[in-house]
C-alpha cells in the first residue's frame, strides 16, 4: 500500500483518519493489549461515514431521529472510542483513551452498552452487532411510518469484519434484513482477508458478495481507502430500496509492520514498531497528540447536526400534543397509564371465570389486552406463531407492503430474532418480544445474554417449557434451561402457574426498563388457581403463599409453573391425611430473592418439611430447599433427573414421577 | 399435481415410495401427533437415494462403510422410520412404528440416536443434522486418505428442509463444507416453499442455490417427484469434486387435502382426508398394510449392499493385523494402551518440574503427548487456535490439499464446529476436540446439548474461563457458564487447577464413550498445586483432599481451577492464625456426585465452616455448601456476583474480591 500517494490525494482526510489510527496505537501500547488491526483498516471507512454521512450531534447523543452506528466488529473498540471523542462526546475524554480496558474507564476492551453514550449497543460476541442492527432498522422502519419522516427518518450503519459475517446469526439477520426490505440498513463489511488464524482462505471460501445478494440485498464494492469511492457507495446506499453491503476492501493494520496478517489483528505494542508506523502516516506528533486543526476539524463533524437536530425538535413540539406524548413515553420507556387497569380488569375476569387453559394460551389472552393499548410492543416467533401464540388481531404484520405491522415473521431463525429484539429495544420506541419453543433457548443464548449483560427489556415468550409438551421428545423437552436462564444475572425467569400468574408476569416484563424477562409457558393445559382476586401483583413477590396449611403447618410444597397445580393436589392428598400443608407458588426466584428477608422468613419458615417440584433438573433449588431455614434431611425434590422422552404428556409425568402421589409419599418420607 | 400421471410413469417407484406415506399417515394417525407432511412430499426422493444409491445392509447397520443418512427434518421422522421398517432393518418392526411417539417405543417423535439402528443421529432441533454430516464427512475423508478407498469410502446424505437452512447454523455448515471440498457430502434440500407459519416468503426470499454455490458447493436442481432426474441429480453429486445440493421441488403433504399449506406441515389426522389420499395414491390397502410384494422389493433393496460388505469385510481382514487392530480399535472408541502410562509420565514430569503455566497451555502440553500416540484425535479451533492451544506439532491441517491432516481452521463458527465434533464422533473412528473462548458456550449450545443428549464423547476445549481473562471484558468472561452446563444432564464440566489436573482431565475426556466433556481452561499462569506425583487419577473422584489441615480441621474451603491456587493460599493465612483449614479440589461435581457416599463424607465432612471459592456466580455451590454435612450459617460463597468488567486480570480479582483475604475473612466471620 503506498501511503504517501493516500495522502497526497485526500491530505485533509488522511489527517482526519490518521487521527484513529495514531490514537488506536496509543491507547492499545498504553493497556498493553486490544486490537489495534480493524481502527487502523477501517479507519478510511469510519472517517468518510462520519464526516459525510452519519447523522449526529455529538453534544446531544441522545437525540431520536439520529442514525446509529453499530460496531459489529466489536474488538475494534477504539475506532468507536476515537470517533467519539474526536467529534467531541463529552464523556469520551482523553483521560478516558488513555484509560483504554482499565477498570472504571468507559473504554471497557469492546464497547458496552451504557458505558457512554454513542455506544449503540454492546458487542465482541461476533455477529451480534448485524444481527442486532436489523431490529434497530425495523424499529426505524415502523415508527417511521408512524410518525412519518419528519420525526422519524435515520439510517443504521454496520462494520462488520469477516468474523460477523463467518458466525451463522449473520446469515439469519441477512435473510430476515433482505425479506423485510430494510433499505435505511446499512452493513459496511471490512474486507481485510484476515482472521485470528490466518487468512480467511484458511477456513472460508464464500463469496459474500453474491450471499448477501441471494437474500435480496444491494451490494456494491470499493477500495476501503478510497474516500471518494466510499462517499459515492454510501451516498448510492442510502437511496436504495434494499438493504445495503458494501464491500469495503481493506489492509487491516494499514501502515504497520504487521499490515495484512494475523498478527496486525491484535495488540500491536511494539515501540519502533509504532513509530514506524506514524512516521508512515507522516504522523509526527506524541502519544495522544491530536493536533488542534485536526481536532477541530473533528469537532466540526460533531457539530455537523446541531442545526438538524434543532429543526427536528422543532417539528417535534409541532406534533399534536397527543402523538409527541405517545412518542415520547414509548421513547422513555414507560408504560401507558392504562396498563395497571387493564391487567387488573383481566385478572379479575380471570379469577371468576376461573378458565383452564396451557398458559401459552393465557399469554395470547394477556397479549390481546395489552396490544391495542401498548402501540409500542413488535411481536413475533421465530415460526411457531400458532404454537408460541404471539400474535394478536390487532398488530399487522410488519413486511415492506405494511410498514405500521408490529408482528414479525422471523422465520426460523431463534438467535437472529433475538438480537433484532434487542436492537428494537436499544433503538427505543419499541418494546420487542418474540417466542419459540422454551428448548431453543440453546439457540437463542448469545444474544439473551446480551440482554441480561445490556439490561435490556426484551421479553422472550418460551412456550412448551417441559415434558409437558409430550411428544416431541427429548430434543424439545427443556430441562436445564430453567436452571441456565436463572444462573445468569440480570435476567428474570417467570413461570407462572395460571392466567393470573401469567397476566403479572406480563405486567413485570412489560414495565421491566433494565430487566430482559423469559415467559415459561405450558403447552398444556393448567387450571386457574388464583381463584380469588387481588389488585396486588403476587408475581412482583417471586414467591408467595398461593394455599396456606390447615391445621398444623408440617410440609412446606414449593412448585413453579404447571407443577403449581399438582402441588395443589398433593396438598389436597396430604391434608386429607392430617398433614397441614403449604403451597408456595414461586413463578421468579430473582424477584423472590430480592424481597426481604422478613417477608421471606413469611413464606417459607423453618420447621416443616420442603419439598419442591418442577418438571427440570433440580439444579439450583438447593438454595431454597437447604438455605432459607431450610434443613437437608427435611427436604427433597420431585422433578426432572435426566433428559425427557417422547410420550403424550400424562404418561411422561406418571413415567418420570412427577404427581400428586409421588409429592405426598416424598413428604411422608420426610417427616 | 397430477398423481394418476406419477403412478403411471412409474408405478413400481410410485407403489415403493407411496408406502412411505401410508405408513407416515397410519402412524400419525394412531398418535394423534407427528408431521405427516415432509415424508408425504420427500418419499420419491428418498425411495430413489435407498433404492438406487444408498450403500447399505438392512442386516448388518453398524458396517462401518455404509453411506450415512442423515435426516436434517428431524420431525418427518416416519420418513426414517418408513424407511428402516421397509427394507428390514430388524429392530424397526411394524409393532414399533404403530407405537409412533409412544413410551418406549424407539420411534420417538424426533429420531433420537440409540434408540435404534440406522438413527444416525439425534434431529429435531433444525439445522443439527446438516452441520452432523459435515463431520461426519469429514471423518469419512480423514480414514479414506488413512485407510484407503478399499477401506472408507462412502457418502453421507442429508435432506434438509426449510427451516435448517434459515437457521444459521447452516451457514457455518456450508461455509465449511464447501472451504474443505467435502465432496461425499450430498444434501437434498427439500424446496417445498412451506415453513410452520406459512409460505417460505413470509419470512426469507432467499435463493439457497446461490446462497450454496457462493459457499463453493455444486447445485443441481430437480423435480423431487420424478425419479429419473432424482437418480441422474443423485449420481452426479457422486462423482463431483465439491460438496453438492440438490434442490428438490416438492409437494408438501403431497396427494393430501393439506398440500402445498403449512397445515400439511404438521399432523393430518383427519380420517376422511387420510383415506382420501389413500385413494389419490391408488393404495387400497388398510392402516399399516403393506402388500406383500412391495415389502418384498424393499426387502431387496435392504440386501443390496449385502454384498459389498461382504467383500468390505474381506477386505478388510486382508489388511495388515496392525492397521486392522488399529481401525478396529479407533472404531470401538477404546484408548490406545499406552494413553494411561503417557498420561502418568506426564504427571510425574509435571509434579517434579512444577512450572507455573496457564491451564490452557497446560491443555497443550497434554496435547502433545497424546495426539502422537491417538491417530484418532482430529483438533480445531472456531479461530482461536493461538489463544486455544489446541494445535500440537504432529498434526498437519485437515484441507483439501492434505486429507491426511486432523487439524481443522473451523473459522468463526463456534457452532458449527460443534456440531461437525458430533458428526465426527458418530461417525466412529474419530475423536473430536475443539476449542474457542469459553463465553462463547454460548454459540455452540444447541450443539453440545446434543452431544449430552446423544452421548457423544465430544471434547470442548473452553479456553478463557473467567474475569482472569482479563481486558476483553464482560462480554468475554463467561460467569454463569459452569453452572449452565453443570446443569445439563451427560456432561461432564471440568475445571482442573494446574496441569497434573488437566492431564487427568483429558484423560478422562479421551476416554469417555458415552459422556462429551468440556475443560474449563484459564488464560492466566497458575502454580502446579499437585507436586507430589500420584499414578492415581484424583479428577476421576470429581472432588478430593488437595491439602488437608494442620491441627484441629476448623474450615474447609472448595474450589476449583484458577481458584484453588487462590484457596491454598487463603489456608495459609488461616494456618498461619491457628486455623486449621481443609482445601478441596472440585475440577469435576458430576464425578464427585457418582462417587460413593462414604468417600463424600470423608472429603466433606460436617462440622467445619465451608467456603466455595469460584470465579463465577454461585448458583449450584449450594449443593455443597448446604448438602452434604454443610450447615448454611456456618457456610460462605466468594466469587462473582454479576458479570465481570474490563481490566487486568489481577485487578479484576481484587475488585471482585477473590482473594486469599477476603477468603480468610470469610472463614473468620463464620467462626
Amino acid at each position: 500500500m503506498d501511503l504517501n500517494a493516500l495522502r497526497t490525494a485526500n491530505p485533509g482526510h488522511w489527517r482526519r483518519a490518521t487521527a484513529i489510527r495514531a490514537l488506536t496505537l496509543d491507547a492499545v501500547a498504553a493497556a498493553n493489549s486490544g486490537h489495534s488491526g480493524m481502527p487502523m483498516g477501517m479507519a478510511d471507512v469510519a472517517t468518510v461515514l462520519f464526516e459525510r454521512h452519519m447523522k449526529f450531534d455529538a453534544a446531544n447523543p441522545a437525540w431520536p431521529d439520529r442514525d446509529r452506528f453499530v460496531l459489529s466488529a466489536g474488538h475494534g473498540s477504539m475506532l468507536l472510542y476515537s470517533l467519539l471523542h474526536l467529534t467531541g462526546y463529552p464523556e469520551m475524554t482523553l483521560e478516558q483513551i488513555k484509560n483504554f480496558r482499565q477498570l472504571g474507564a468507559i473504554t471497557a476492551g469492546h464497547p458496552e452498552y451504557g458505558h457512554a453514550p454513542g455506544i449503540e449497543t454492546t458487542t465482541g460476541p461476533l455477529g451480534q452487532g448485524i444481527a442486532t442492527a436489523v431490529g434497530m432498522a425495523i424499529a426505524e422502519e415502523i415508527q417511521r411510518a408512524r410518525y412519518t419522516k419528519k420525526i422519524v427518518d435515520h439510517y443504521t450503519y454496520v462494520i462488520a469484519g469477516d468474523g460477523c459475517l463467518m458466525e451463522g446469526v449473520s446469515q439469519e439477520a441477512i435473510g430476515l434484513a433482505g425479506k423485510l426490505e430494510l433499505s435505511h440498513l446499512i452493513v459496511l463489511w471490512d474486507d481485510n482477508g484476515i482472521t485470528i488464524d490466518g487468512k480467511v482462505e484458511i477456513s472460508d471460501v464464500t463469496d459474500q458478495k453474491q450471499r448477501f445478494l441471494a437474500s435480496g440485498w444491494d451490494v456494491l464494492e470499493v477500495d476501503g481507502h478510497d474516500p471518494e469511492a466510499i462517499d459515492a457507495a454510501i451516498a448510492k446506499a442510502k437511496t436504495g430500496k434494499k438493504p445495503t453491503m458494501i464491500a469495503c476492501k481493506t489492509h487491516i493494520a494499514l501502515g504497520h509492520a504487521a499490515q495484512d496478517t494475523s498478527k496486525g489483528h491484535g495488540a500491536l505494542t511494539n515501540a519502533e514498531q509504532l513509530l514506524a508506523a506514524k512516521a508512515a502516516y507522516g504522523w509526527d506528533h506524541g502519544a495522544f497528540e491530536i493536533p488542534a486543526d485536526v481536532k477541530s476539524e473533528w469537532e466540526a463533524i460533531g457539530a455537523r447536526g446541531a442545526a438538524e437536530r434543532a429543526e427536528w425538535e422543532a417539528r417535534l413540539a409541532a406534533l399534536g400534543a397527543s402523538k409527541r406524548a405517545e412518542f415520547e413515553r414509548a421513547l422513555a420507556g414507560d408504560a401507558p397509564k392504562r396498563l395497571s387497569a387493564t391487567i387488573k380488569r383481566l385478572k379479575r375476569e380471570i379469577s371468576e371465570g376461573q378458565p383452564s387453559m396451557a398458559t401459552r394460551k393465557s399469554s395470547e389472552t394477556v397479549l390481546k389486552a395489552i396490544n391495542p393499548i401498548m402501540a409500542e410492543t413488535i411481536g413475533g416467533s421465530a415460526d411457531l406463531t400458532g404454537s408460541n401464540n404471539t400474535l394478536t388481531g390487532d398488530m399487522g404484520v410488519f413486511e415492506p407492503g405494511n410498514r405500521k405491522g408490529r408482528y414479525i415473521y422471523y422465520g426460523i431463525r431463534e438467535h437472529g430474532m433475538a438480537a433484532a429484539m434487542n436492537g428494537m429495544a436499544l433503538h427505543g420506541g419499541a418494546r420487542a418480544y418474540g417466542g419459540t419453543f422454551m428448548c431453543f433457548t440453546d439457540y437463542a443464548r448469545p444474544a439473551m445474554r446480551l440482554s441480561a449483560l445490556m439490561g435490556v427489556p426484551a421479553t422472550y415468550v418460551m412456550t412448551h417449557d417441559s415434558i409437558g409438551l409430550g411428544e416431541d421428545g427429548p430434543t424439545h423437552q427443556p430441562v436445564e434451561h430453567l436452571a441456565m436462564m436463572r444462573a445468569t444475572p440480570n435476567f428474570n425467569v417467570f413461570r407462572p402457574a395460571d392466567t393470573v400468574e401469567t397476566a403479572e408476569a406480563w405486567e413485570l416484563a412489560l414495565t421491566s426498563k433494565s430487566t430482559p424477562a423469559m415467559l415459561s409457558l405450558t403447552r398444556q393445559n393448567v387450571p386457574t388457581l388464583r381463584t380469588t382476586h387481588t389488585n396486588k401483583n403476587q408475581v412482583a413477590q417471586g414467591g408467595y403463599v398461593l394455599a396456606d396449611a390447615e391445621g398444623k403447618r408440617m410440609a412446606i410444597l414449593m412448585a413453579t409453573g404447571s407443577e403449581v397445580a399438582i402441588a395443589m393436589e398433593a396438598r389436597d392428598l396430604l391434608q386429607q391425611d392430617g398433614i397441614g400443608t403449604r403451597v408456595v407458588s414461586m413463578p421468579c426466584w430473582e424477584l423472590f430473592e430480592e424481597t426481604d428477608e422478613a417477608y421471606r422468613r413469611r413464606v417459607l419458615p423453618g420447621g416443616p418439611v420442603r419439598v419442591a417440584v418442577e418438571a427440570g433438573i433440580r439444579f439450583g433449588w438447593d438454595r431454597w430447599l437447604f438455605g432459607e431455614r431450610g434443613k437437608r434431611e427435611k427436604s427433597g425434590f420431585v422433578g426432572m433427573h435426566d433428559f425427557g422422552a417422547s410420550a403424550p404428556a400424562d404418561v411422561l409425568y406418571e413415567h418420570f414421577g412427577i404427581t400428586p402421589q409421588a409429592i405426598a409419599d416424598k413428604v411422608k418420607s420426610l417427616l
